[in-house]
């Protein structure tokens, strides 16, 4: 199976980023987690999405906060899909990370998800993976089957607490 | 080859999604297009999505403005990737769509580009789609060429106007 | 009494939408509260809207952070009115979830309060069954006549303690 | 049946307006249209809005732009339901008019319509009047069904025009 | 000497409201305080503006937030001068309640500062007062150069600090 | 009468405060008119500001846009009441000139009216300028009552068309 | 003296970034003008930016819409300085382009100025190199008087203009 | 060397602003620091501006929250190059800050950094010093490395956390 990277562009970004690295070892989906910084580690950034498709990625997902130009930055030289997530910071809650991630120019795109969207992150990334992977498209299945009856069983339990209101 | 399905919630959309459909035929990505709300017809919309898979699509790419629910909609009913194109609107300018196609909760996410974002719709869709394709993936190299021959032909000229004033 | 039926995207939305119950069962308002999410349970969401006059439900109140999908999707599948709570989450102060839920299209309404405006909702909801219930019209207006004394006493209050400044 | 105000803080929101009570007019629901505005005309509003109800009113649309107060001022002297159109004005895009008019505090709700969302208003407002009117009910499922019948026409037309590309 | 009216729209507003009294209360200037609501007690609000400058007052502040309406409506039942306070609440960050106090329509003013800004508020009023009252302006003379003197006193001890460093 | 400075940033601000100007001279108030910049003649407006007092000037209105310092600085050096119109601009819709008029430190506030509010500036204008003028005052009353009028008569205007629809 | 470069990351940019040019030879800076984009052709602005110094370059001045990284880009390979120019596209604003630009992380700033503010990264460049080029310097000087005399000659047209209305 | 600047508008900014002095004198930069505010102190703030040149300053770098005109007042009064830090306030999060810096008309630039930026704002003095001083800039190349070596320390680190997992 192609590996999925993660990176994020500061080692605070972690705690964060953190819930994609768990649900994509919770798929069986092979993980590389990197800091490297669009701003700091420019050459990294460049030379890692370069060889990304040559050394067994399949997708590639990119964490920073403020002017958050790191998903873009790699999507400049890979043809891989970029999944980028905004990070929240102090002040502007996290529109400056939200806009700098999404809005780019024609012929760049980076999948962006919700600010602080780690764990969608690496939905996306295995939904990409399944479309050529039977047994990863089934267990996407069987979790949207779980999160239903998740959400079933606390529909049970508030609703009793309303009702004793 | 999968198809790319380009959902729209209303026929104004279409002047800016027409882009998306170009692009992808140019890739030779078989595409099918459709106006589907899913607030007019959320059972068309829901059946759409869940039987989109089994009917070949290997992407779902959904376009709407103003409360944009559509892909949320769709997304909530396929395990399969689905984009966003948020449409800009009179008066909000796009973030209303831009925020209710991006802030998905966890479990469903929506690969979100910029707003209007058409082109890289498609663009993230034939990525995904050259996962398991070499030719598409090669074309997107290809492209890739061709935007940077694209920038260096603009810079010869703008350099030239600009000693010129 | 018609019923009216409160349903929350999440049971993290519980704390907040927990007033608009209690408000409902202090004017003797048949309330049922289910948590039901429009991407994790959107069939059940649809089933829920699609037979809730039949069911005796005269209103339905929705609660949902982020990308506020679910007063929209109810509203897709009823005629009854759906009256929106937008929930406050972090980052973007419940700006998100306010357009999800405000920027309607034509045809499908949803009534938007405040940003956890949970009580409001009640309140609507009420307005509405009062309309054809005179009991409860009755019940308003002394609310109204309540706050109306409440507001006299907090102005005595304030008043005595900025005089003694 | 119970009769519909529209009511507009300002005689240039007539163009937006328009479209809320010729829906009104389709529904056959009886309609009453003022400019009244919360600031130059205050006394007249209050008094409106306190003897709607005896006057055989049920439900009151107000429109306003800018800091929108129209909709709240009439809402603090009746209990009946009021529905707020935010009003699209230069600058702020109707940011403006949306806060003004949907944060409203606990205890006197304003039910609001997206930026410009007069359509919506009207509906909003027979949903309301069809809670004890089973003709308008009718109408509004009707309603629904034209809808989503119009959906499908134009998915058929941009389906074609995508294929002939 | 004419007196201040310092009205807000709730008792939760009086930690940031206290500060304007205890401004003019430095200041000699007689000062009435009052909790009075723009939706729970509007009659008592138009009353009290219409009857403000019989008795005896030159200026009216009113704070509020979210869809802060106070100081607009009670600018619409005088000829006083209104300053307006939008006070912050969660969420919005204060935005919703600046935008509701200063986007007033074309002839009726409020004279909005900053939000929670409450010192200002008092500040203005002096100002508006010491138009026709030598005394009051020489105060406020003194008080530019007392705060000059204020910033000095800080500009030495952190320039020593930073000296320090 | 003591006069009133209308001072803005850029004779391009010249369309909208010639507004303010028309407002004041109606009321017969004594009007001097300036441009002078808070960044290109920082000195002028020191001085003006300054001099204002025993100049003859009671208040001061000053518009400006984008990083609006104008009103700010004025205010900076004079006791007098300044009154801020932020001026649109585009791109930003003419919040960055509303936040940076309206958002001063304690002790130097303000008076901030809407973006463009040039006719209200100078109502506010007179509003001050009334509180020691009963003539003054008098004319603002006969106003209100011309405003009241016009409403009334568009109010008629309007319902007779809506009657007609 | 050292160059400037002038770098835009699309040629739509240029009839922004021209008055940039325009005025940086009007002080007879030698300037070198580029279409380059950190999206489109990264190799060449991480190559242009690494070799700038050494190439003659003393200050670097980059500007791009939307998701603006050109000029982050450029800085991470470079300790020159790099001025951000945002440049407004549809819908946003701009706001994605400043806060692109602007919300840099420590180490590797980017001097940003207004949105659209071409003219400015000129004078901020020239102001940069005339901190060790006293001509440069001066002519800054002999500019802020002539910007000096140019709002006098405003004044007195406009103070003309207003006293004949 | 030349010195630089830091001027605060408010001791409570000193917190922040503290990282740009202790980053200056990490560099070997001359420093000097003051509190002076554009309101409080406006004749001291254009003293010091007018004479920073003559009295040995490069850069001045300033620091102001909320209508932050300081740095524009500064920038009024030189033609040194100004850095303008944004500081973040209480509920709008710095966006007022930053607009108020930032959107400063053609001929007065402010370099602006990002909302809290100081040691950006630091940054950008030095690498403005270093363009005449090969030291400096040997340093600012020093740092450089630094910053690639401890992304590197960092990568390695979560690498090994997120393997471990």
């Amino acid at each position: 199976m192609k590996k999925v990277a993660v990176i994020m562009g500061s080692d605070s970004d972690w705690s964060v980023v953190k819930k994609a690295v768990a649900t994509l070892k919770e798929y069986g989906v092979p993980v590389e987690v990197h800091v490297c910084s669009a701003h700091r580690t420019p050459g990294e950034a460049a030379e890692f999405a370069k060889n990304a498709k040559e050394n067994g990625f399949g997708v590639i997902i990119a964490a920073a906060g403020m002017a958050a130009h790191l998903a873009g930055v790699l999507a400049a030289h890979t043809t891989l899909p970029v999944i980028g997530i905004p990070i929240q910071s102090a002040g502007l809650g996290g529109l400056d990370a939200l806009l700098a991630t999404v809005q780019m120019p024609s012929g760049i795109p980076v999948a962006t998800v919700a600010v602080n969207g780690a764990a969608n992150a690496a939905f996306l990334a295995i939904q990409m993976l399944a479309l050529s992977d039977e047994t990863l498209a089934a267990k996407l299945e069987t979790n949207k089957e779980a999160m239903r009856a998740g959400v079933a069983e606390k529909d049970k339990r508030i609703a009793e607490e309303a009702a004793a209101m």
